[in-house]
């Protein structure tokens, strides 16, 4: 996982995903006493950073492996992402799917031309069904996180970031899987000026946390966080990753969230998903840290369901 | 009303305002078949298109009138930019507001620290309110749409969005007081090479739409439609420029307005109100005469209650 690795990367997905642009909102900036920029991967295609990943992961297979497809279990986003990502490559892509992800996932997911195959929504479900194509189709395994291609993906959001804003003293990202704090972090290592990496993570799915304090990594016994993206595990791919590069993590009430995300919304105008909402929600609850600085925020994504908002929670 | 009006009208009032993004999508512009660019001033300061027009009428204003304030009524957008315009110039600003307006319209006017008085939610209630204003106090009183000075501001907008895009063969706005309208068809005049100005109108209060067929300003009997922007009645100074510049009008349903609106959010991951949704939606309902050209959308503002979407209904 070399600075080399990383920017050739970079260069390898570039002609399949936007330079998604870097927002700043003078409000923010007042409300936080810092310069905030907004990484805005809500406005990456599919919808969300994992694009990245995704790309890289499938671009790396042989020809031989490509024509058997590639599958994938995921919560949501990065089932989009495979699909879209297979698709523009002429790949089959196979998601599983836990069967209480958000219709507009789903829907997506179908649009892009991932064919779904539902699972209980538990972990062991899901890799059960995903080991299950592999083993009848041949198709390659891509896990949505814990996968060295997939983490060099995500990190690239970080060094364009970097690259618009260099002196930046810390940068925010949210922490579900790890793949994109354990991306990020070499990033911030070998793009930044001693700039730090922190987590948001929810107090409810607080296995990053956990982890970094046990040394070990950690279970989320229930996950029962509105930031669905975050309800998964770190995996021992990224985890050592993290426990190198990444500074602290922040723990968030699912209240901060909810009005982080009202904040983003009725003031940027922009469409962010929970799961975005809890990295804003960190910079909140620590701005004093942070007085005067500069303050990269990456926007993990904008795929939520609009028939289902928490704002009346 | 002349193109050297429009440009002094855009000097005094740039300090005061965003130039705002212009976007497009390819999602959008496959679903079109145009290429479509989102003038967005839903990034606008205080969320709307109105921060233009109410910026210059108050700065034209002699220093002993500034000195005795301004006043309006509104049903939403229009009092938050007259409240932070003249916070801005450092002017009194007093709001009357129909009791039925949204909470988060009220709540951003006294944050940019106007003053609301209510009132029946009737166009006579709130003319009456607001001459008793005039009277008592000296202020001022500026129209949400039907003045020249609003006027002027308003089209700056397309201005802008003509400097970016000099071809466009056509720019929809949507129609409710007719000052955005009839601005952007100046612009379009004086700034377009053959740009046709095209409205978007809800049929639920389609004035302007009869107005231009019968040749006289007609009346909204009703005005039930979600787009609360677009209640509003044309004036005398505003459509003899419509009926001069304005090519046509395109009216949509509330379905078909709500089907915009969450194409939008879910697809271009931004914020847009209903009466945004109206223009887009005439796009889309008329989009087989726009096949290959180029289409430029006035997205009018962003100031929504999320507290009450309509995507449920």
């Amino acid at each position: 996982m070399t600075k080399e690795n990383l920017i050739a990367c970079h260069s390898r997905i570039k002609p399949f995903i936007h330079n998604t642009p870097v927002l700043s909102s003078r409000l923010v900036n007042n409300l936080v006493g810092a310069e905030v920029y907004f990484k805005c991967e809500n406005f990456q295609k599919a919808g969300a950073y994992k694009m990245r990943g995704a790309t890289n992961a499938i671009i790396q297979l042989t020809d031989e492996k490509k024509a058997n497809g590639v599958v994938t279990h995921s919560s949501g986003n990065f089932a989009q992402a495979l699909s879209l990502g297979a698709q523009s490559l002429g790949v089959k892509a196979t998601i599983v799917m836990p069967s209480n992800s958000p219709k507009v996932k789903k829907n997506a997911v179908l649009e892009y031309g991932g064919q779904i195959i539902e699972c209980e929504p538990t972990i062991e479900a899901r890799e059960a069904a995903a080991e299950h194509i592999v083993k009848t189709t041949g198709a390659t395994f891509i896990h949505p996180s814990n996968d060295l291609d997939v983490i060099l993906g995500q990190g690239t959001a970080c060094v364009e970031l970097l690259h618009e804003q260099p002196e930046l003293n810390a940068v925010f990202c949210p922490v579900g899987g790890g793949g994109l704090i354990a991306g990020s972090s070499l990033a911030a290592h070998y793009f930044g000026v001693n700039c730090m990496i922190i987590g948001g993570e929810p107090f409810e799915a607080d296995d990053a946390y956990r982890s970094l304090i046990s040394g070990k990594i950690e279970s989320n016994i229930t996950a029962n966080t509105i930031a669905d993206g975050l309800r998964t595990q770190l995996g021992h791919h990224n985890f050592p990753i993290i426990q190198k590069h990444v500074n602290r993590i922040i723990r968030v009430t699912e209240q901060e969230i909810i009005e982080a995300m009202r904040f983003i919304w009725e003031r940027m105008k922009i469409i962010i998903e929970p799961s975005s909402a809890v990295t804003f929600a960190a910079v909140l609850k620590e701005k004093d840290q942070f007085k005067n600085k500069k303050v990269g925020v990456i926007i993990s994504g904008g795929n939520v369901d609009v028939n289902n908002l928490p704002f009346n929670i």
